[in-house]
């Protein structure tokens, strides 16, 4: 006997993104904020001052990547229990990149699933990490290897909470943004060349941009079946940099940036980005400080850990080369000699 | 600035379920068949006679439900990540419903998800858990409490692998089996009062008729937002014992069968079901060597651990209650003192 289990039904994960002062807000049931103890003292009191709930509790995870871990959701997870959080209670993730994959992780399998929202506080989640649903957790292979697409159920983006961000963070988080511009948006790219983001009303114009871009691309493919794959554009050789250098040395958009630039001399050797605007993109990062080289030890096995990212498998490694500014190409057909000879360029000094 | 994330559309997870022998399975790339100790001794050359694909690994973790947890869900993991599993590897779960439980949520959240079939060897995981995508693992707070809904792409449920199973392990199967009846089909249940299941032909009729009716529940409500909660009669009681207990003292059939009884107690003392209708419930329990009684030390924290079931929240626990053979009711409103006199005649002997 064969049975059909038929499964075939409209799914609507849809939200909004809200950017602008934070709203007053107000919740139902329980809340738990997951926060990490640098943002809690920063802001707290004023996201408290915002909010009412039945009943609101915070949660205090270590700061950093490396904590971002299995153990921490699980930490998480436990805290919620203890709480007796239930399939109605909310949680808030509150903080940057690393507090929103995990709070989205835990709320993904609490009880099969409960709700979650974002309310991020660097630049570089502001403008990616909250929106689109990707949660997850690094582990000894890697950077969010394990994890799920949860999409919150709505993201509260203020640029307030950008006022008291470190200068190499805030540029981190520039180094996204300079992606959405080259990945999607020739014209974005050329106004980030003329426009200062220490400027807040630029910052918030470029927020409202690199959101929208990455907004449109996550409703055309929310799991990354094939366009959404553009945005790691600079992630495939910056998450081995990451791995490389234990998550502590660099920040994420840090690695990013490196990555991006190693990806354009790729595409500068393929004859898709001209040397011209490999330089373009270079000037613009370095003018926000950031780091646009690394020293690779053995090129062999940085080429060999590309293999451990989720869009390789054992034969092929899909890369996101630039065509040019505004367009970029996925592509699994690039020689393994081309790719460690760009590599080869950044052997220790 | 708002921004809407426009995330509606149709998903498809339809799958099959295969009741027969064996067939020739074929999978490109790699699989991994999680099993334990015991399922492999007696059948995975089986298996593997079945089977081809381009890599096939065994990954063995140690039986029982003290071992589903998130460390053994960690272990199988990192294995995968060792023999470098991509996002099109394929999961094969071997075993019973702890076994599944655990590889499904294993291929939830590998690279935020990838394929796993189910290949059922117990009466209890075939006719129950390997149908319907419910994922996940224990931990010191209760039973089922973190994983995620993950449908399989195919369930194999061959009948051949009973023959070695336990006469314990057999009867637990049968208490689903039972559920499924006294839940959604009367014809069924006098059907089970007038057929001896140790028949082959019997059993096997008995197999396809209960996956029919988890099929068509889970056809209708995949994520457990009314209908399917139905299915857990018998495990909101259940779950509380199988926790109190350790998990080593009973199997989970063993708890459900004792569940229901203490449900129909219930269900008699609010006038839903008849006295003579539970007695035949138990009749045919006890006919198959279940257990139906437990001793309850502490009435008040028995009452209280509900509060920890998926389905509670802070003020309400939901009972599934027979309103006769054959159907069940949700309810949210029965009054404590009801529910703690019913626990009360369970007092230790």
């Amino acid at each position: 006997m064969i049975l059909d289990i038929a499964l075939k039904h409209e799914v609507d994960n849809s939200y909004c993104v809200h950017i602008d002062a934070l709203p007053a807000l107000r919740f139902k049931g329980k809340v738990a904020i997951v926060t990490n103890p640098k943002v809690a003292g920063l802001h707290l009191a004023y996201l408290l001052s915002r909010l009412s709930s039945d009943e609101c509790y915070v949660i205090t995870v270590p700061d950093g990547e490396q904590h971002k871990s299995l153990q921490t959701v699980e930490y998480i997870l436990d805290r919620l229990f203890e709480h007796r959080f239930n399939r109605k209670s909310l949680l808030i993730a509150f903080g940057g990149g690393v507090i929103g994959d995990m709070s989205g992780f835990a709320a993904g399998i609490y009880q099969r699933g409960i709700d979650f929202v974002q309310i991020p506080t660097t630049l570089l989640s502001q403008v990616d990490a909250s929106v689109g649903g990707k949660t997850g957790i690094n582990n000894r292979f890697g950077k969010n290897l394990v994890g799920l697409f949860h999409q919150p159920k709505a993201v509260y983006i203020d640029p307030h909470f950008l006022s008291t961000l470190p200068k190499r963070e805030f540029a981190a988080g520039v180094a996204e943004i300079v992606k959405m511009a080259v990945t999607f948006d020739a014209a974005f790219f050329e106004w980030l060349e003329t426009h200062e983001l220490s400027d807040p009303e630029h910052l918030k114009t470029a927020i409202e941009k690199a959101v929208q871009t990455k907004a449109s691309v996550v409703a055309q493919d929310e799991k990354e079946r094939g366009l959404r794959a553009a945005l790691n554009y600079g992630h495939t050789f910056g998450h081995v940099i990451e791995n490389e250098t234990a998550y502590t040395r660099y920040l994420h958009g840090e690695t990013v940036a490196i990555g991006m630039v190693m990806a354009n001399e790729v595409a500068c050797a393929l004859g898709m980005m001209t040397p011209h605007e490999a330089v373009r993109v270079k000037a613009l990062l370095e003018h926000y400080g950031l780091p646009v080289t690394y020293g690779i030890k053995d090129v062999d096995a940085f080429y060999d850990a590309f293999f451990l990212d989720k869009k390789s498998n054992d034969r092929s490694i899909t890369f996101i080369i630039p065509q040019s500014i505004g367009g970029v190409a996925l592509r699994d057909d690039i020689d393994a000699a081309l790719i460690k000879g760009v590599l080869a360029r950044y052997g220790e000094a």
